[in-house]
């Protein structure tokens, strides 16, 4: 099977590519070809067993999508999207990228018609829902996002499930929560923070903690964002009927138990390096922000977190970017 | 002030023409210019107080909008789209019209700038929801839609809270429910027979009902509609905060109810025009369909139904389209 990733270059879609590559497999098909995509050339991973191009261009631009489609890939994943500080301020280049790239992808899609109708895997986020929240967000609840990042993911959603219905292409958008422990250097993102106190410790590094300990919110790791994306690729889409978008199992955490899972895996020399500069912008922007889902759709579909406890998402972090070793 | 109305041919827009016109005000506002928009040029109404502009274009064709929007209305009712049927046969010219055309109608308002922040008044369809449902469908409930035109509305609800919470226009989306007795012809509208079984044994013809009768659904007389557009016009934006969009009070019958109604009010002779005859593929349809809401919001937000019955209905369309009298 042939499979396409826009967005390849990014954090996740680094991480899929290296996954895709070591099984050469995806569920029980073989890969036979790896398409990947970004505005900036993803760089191919060494030792593929397959065929691999790696193709930049703007996503946002008409014919990008429609020149990679019309090789047929039998799965595509859509992870390209700019992040939610830069949709935020940028308005326009956020529609163009977030909404209009995606439209020129499923219309894409749509144009070779003569039945070829891929899954497409797209990554949606728990942005799509704003506050006030009942206790924990139900598979249910409604899409009232108080940020443009959130409108163009939904909006996404429901031209996927409508693109689905149609028959014009096999579409599942799934809700990542947030990813913790984000590895490299900070981004535009807000939520930034819930990765660097458990990231910049470990190796060393002082981190800033601009919200109060109590402020809870939901997290997966990098390991678990791609297991849910094969899944998500893999999954029989009758099984989903015409609802095809589900919020991802996840980790409702506080930050005061993040701390106290750095503190009981890595030590308290380690949980002394996060530094509390209380910042009420951050805090304001962060108390809109979803705390704790019950994801039933999602895991009665076979979607399975890698982690049970914010230690394992501390130990996973360690394992997978760190060499399994700390700067204690 | 000032009023754009984009669908003001149809037969909504023109009861709110006629409305507008005939109270020359809107809320506390004097209205001192009314320009009217639709795909055929909408007729001037007779006697106006006000200069009234009667204007033709495409609303699905860039520029159509900004054309009319450099004039800086006050308050701008966008009813223009096409209807369900229409838009589930013909894909492409659904999204074209009531997604695109609406886009290009908010972008349009944006593009003045200029501290220029109109009130929009966009009517939204209870079609944004979609099988199963629960007893009641509450505010909270989510849009899973089943049809494009449902997809169509509910993307526009996104954005106009995402243009509203940005501060680019003040924007109320409502929810109208099917509307009962539509006056005139038979549209392309599944939903026809609701209104047929009624309005043509007023009228001396028979009607066929191709659903039972334990079939609910969710009406408002065309009377109720203009109310609910009035005053989504005039109502303060900083009360209904981030969440602009409504779903509106309604009444929910069964078939059997209806006919009841009509019977009690026009006499068991006009109820035996309607004939039964079963169509399979209209109840799979109409089975889709929300029967009941609980539009609380929208209650205490002050918008309020002409109706109490479905008597009520059947006596508002003898008394608005038929001159007080029908054919016993």
């Amino acid at each position: 099977m042939h499979v396409l990733i826009f967005g390849a270059a990014g954090m996740i879609g680094r991480k899929l590519t290296h996954r895709l590559v070591s099984d050469g497999r995806l569920g029980t098909r073989q890969i036979t070809k790896l398409t990947l995509h970004d505005v900036v050339q993803p760089e191919a991973p060494a030792n593929a067993a397959m065929p691999v191009d790696s193709v930049a261009s703007d996503f946002a631009a008409a014919g990008s999508a429609a020149r990679l489609v019309v090789a047929r890939p039998d799965v595509i994943f859509c992870l390209a999207s700019i992040v939610s500080g830069e949709a935020e301020e940028n308005f326009d280049k956020g529609y163009s990228i977030n909404l209009d790239g995606t439209r020129f992808l499923l219309d894409a899609i749509r144009a070779i018609g003569d039945g070829y109708k891929p899954r497409l895997v797209f990554s949606s986020s728990i942005a799509v829902f704003g506050a006030p929240f009942p206790d924990k967000i139900s598979d249910e609840f409604f899409n009232t996002p108080l940020t443009s990042y959130g409108t163009q993911k939904a909006i996404c959603e429901l031209l996927i499930a409508d693109y689905t219905r149609k028959g014009f292409l096999d579409g599942v958008g799934i809700r990542l929560p947030t990813i913790c422990v984000r590895p490299g250097k900070p981004n535009k993102a807000a939520s930034g923070f819930f990765s660097n106190i458990i990231r910049e410790p470990l190796s060393g590094h002082d981190a800033v903690l601009p919200v109060s300990e109590d402020v809870m919110h939901w997290h997966a790791s990098p390991r678990s964002a791609v297991e849910f994306l094969l899944r998500a690729a893999d999954i029989d889409g009758a099984t989903l009927g015409p609802r095809r978008n589900l919020s991802m199992p996840g980790l409702s955490a506080t930050v005061g138990e993040q701390i106290a899972a750095l503190t009981k895996v890595a030590g308290p020399k380690v949980a002394a390096r996060i530094r509390r500069e209380p910042d009420p912008a951050i805090n304001s922007i962060v108390s809109g922000w979803p705390r704790t889902f019950e994801a039933r759709r999602a895991q009665a579909l076979g979607f399975k977190a890698a982690e049970k406890t914010f230690e394992d998402i501390v130990r996973i972090h360690i394992d997978d970017e760190l060499g399994g070793k700390f700067v204690a």
